[in-house]
């Protein structure tokens, strides 16, 4: 991210996309949320997957209370629980969230954290998804993260990196480590 | 980064490198020192390309002075300028400032961000280089970016995501954004 380019004023948001199985996804998704903020930026950042953000994030995110606001959504690590319909309804909750977060005319930045496994998991349908992306406000910048996004919306999107996981600490037997994996 | 783990007290520090053509690689980078500061460690920042970073990362980062320190080295974009020999002294001045990083104790991690165009360009010699990470202190995390990392730097690192470039919005014709690419 580092072009040397001119401003662009009432620019076309974009609509990006962090996939692939490697790391740095969603931490890719927190330093664009912190270079927002460093514009003057408002951003909305929702997490889909609860469980997969610790303390560290939250730490960080409560400093820039007012400029960030973070939502802690859904019901668990995977979606997969043993109850379908309770799981459907947290889907469902979390997503009208973000809908309202992307057409609220609040944020110039709004960050949808792990929800490539909602529309994976069928928890929201596919169609009505992208339809909302594709009606997004001119401005707004919309950042999705998550594992095997839908070919469809790396189709619509305007920025697609895949973060492809060329070696993994696990792999050597190293542990999770804090402040890096959470 | 959303597997849930334990924490490692004590752990062994990471090397981690994010190479690859896409975007997110310096993004990745700040991602981790919010993180890491979340948890109360100590980042030092090294920017080895000057002018790759604008306002909004700087805004930022200077909000965590105390916890982050950030220095930007280097005397311009590409460190390929009509006077090799002061670019040579600047990747050198460079170089010894994240030398010193590493070994000072004061830190938790070390970021080295764009670092890898020095050694791709041969500023900085590739072993004295291997020969630093190698020896990086047991608990200290060292964070690489840049393109076109060397095999043998893929090699050592503990985590090495490759930031493949899957859809770029200059190819569709839509210019930088402030917010998201500076």
């Amino acid at each position: 991210m580092c072009d040397c380019a001119e401003e662009t004023k009432g620019g076309k948001g974009l609509l990006m996309v962090f996939t692939g199985n490697g790391k740095g996804k969603t931490t890719a998704a927190i330093g664009l949320a912190m270079r927002a903020v460093g514009h003057g930026f408002r951003v909305c950042f929702i997490q889909f997957i609860k469980g997969s953000w610790r303390s560290g994030e939250q730490e960080t995110m409560g400093r820039f209370r007012g400029r960030i606001d973070f939502h802690v959504m859904g019901r668990g690590f995977t979606w997969k629980s043993d109850d379908l319909e309770k799981d459907r309804r947290a889907a469902r909750a979390a997503w009208d969230k973000a809908r309202e977060a992307i057409f609220s005319g609040k944020y110039q930045m709004v960050i949808l954290d792990e929800f490539t496994y909602l529309l994976s998991y069928k928890m929201v349908d596919r169609d009505e998804a992208l339809g909302v992306f594709s009606k997004k406000p001119q401005g707004l910048h919309v950042v999705i993260t998550g594992r095997d996004a839908l070919p469809e919306l790396v189709d619509m999107a305007d920025l697609v990196t895949e973060m492809r996981e060329v070696r993994h600490p696990y792999k050597n037997g190293i542990r999770a480590q804090k402040g890096i994996e959470y």
